[in-house]
């Protein structure tokens, strides 16, 4: 049985990309990175996730990127509400090079733990603006990895995999969906409430339930402005 | 003033990367990840550098990679001694993508703080036979930044700087003290003792010792073995 690490934020994005690992056939190994962001509460949903999905291990890694600012995610900056998704411009929410740091972890375990399957699930659909999001990108990155690591020695390949790069929000829905994701497990909003309640106006929010809406599916959260 | 973030683990190299940095007129952010290798007395030396260099700022980050095992630096397994520098195989010091993490910790402090200038002392000569300190890594790695980040919007271009890594080890300490680098201040050792004093046996002090001999200079520090 091979081995994957999945980065596993604890959204709908990464919930349904560990679902697709678990659906290849792989020994599932969940990686949450808390980089310090405000919507602290997706460790828990992540926690809850892997225990659901009976994975091997969760790895829950702490790198404190608030430190460093430039975010909303992690600054005192306030997360934009009401926006539409515009593609041009990058989004205060970007936190820098967050998933460049994801990756690189995901790869130092799966390097230790001779995997050499990587999931995350980056959309550059449906997707908020984020360069690191975008597949040119990701095969920079797994170009990297080769000479990165023994495997330039051993001639092995690491392989980034991202199924939802190129699905719209309502597919990955519809695809978790049919893989027996529950949703209800999953947190996307921002800018929660102390109890976990998604605001239901951020980007996060806006894509999730334009997502569920086109997909035809009922969201299980509780959304605050409800 | 360009800003400059300078990879400082307390050791030799990278102290003398410091050095150039400021040689070439940077603003210098020193950034030092404790990683959990169990030499953690660099991290002492790292705060006494920076103060000594006068920097702007010294971020000490903390990824706990020793979760992930597979190194004699982060594990139980012992440090191995008195080998000669082989470089055909990938010692057991070698942490699993360490450098790929180091390097993307950097960037997301560059990309926060507008800064375009990454220095690391990674050498390719007189090394332990680690994969992460090849140019072709760094070749590749560099590549991709342009790509992760908002650079790939603005256009502006981050640069790694590798200034030691076609230097021998006698080149680099001749360099330093040129500049004017206290070496006293610098751990060098993968297993010092818990004043922190160098074994003399392991890679790390067995380059050391063989530059400053080559260089014709004297090591200040104090070796256990002497």
């Amino acid at each position: 049985m091979e081995k994957a690490i999945i980065l596993l934020s604890g959204g709908l994005d990464s919930t349904t990309c560990l679902a697709i690992a678990k659906d290849h056939g792989f020994a599932l190994y969940t990686l949450t990175i808390d980089y310090g962001q405000k919507h602290v509460f997706e460790l828990e949903s992540a926690k809850k996730i892997s225990k659901a999905f009976g994975v091997k291990k969760h790895c829950i890694i702490k790198i404190d990127l608030a430190q460093f600012g430039g975010s909303a995610l992690t600054d005192s900056i306030e997360v934009p509400k009401n926006r539409s998704n515009k593609k041009t411009e990058i989004p205060i929410t970007y936190v820098p090079a967050r998933n460049t740091v994801l990756l690189s972890t995901a790869l130092a375990w799966a390097e230790a733990l001779n995997a050499f399957d990587i999931f995350i699930g980056v959309n550059a659909l449906d997707y908020s603006g984020y360069p690191d999001c975008r597949p040119e990108f990701i095969e920079a990155f797994e170009k990297m990895t080769s000479l990165a690591t023994k495997a330039s020695v051993s001639g092995k390949k690491f392989n980034i995999n991202t199924p939802l790069i190129e699905l719209t929000k309502a597919e990955i829905i519809k695809l978790g969906n049919k893989l027996g994701v529950d949703y209800a497990l999953t947190t996307t909003c921002y800018d929660p409430n102390s109890n976990g309640e998604p605001c239901g106006f951020c980007d996060a929010c806006f894509l999730r339930i334009k997502g569920f809406k086109q997909a035809n599916l009922r969201d299980p959260l509780y959304y605050q402005s409800k």
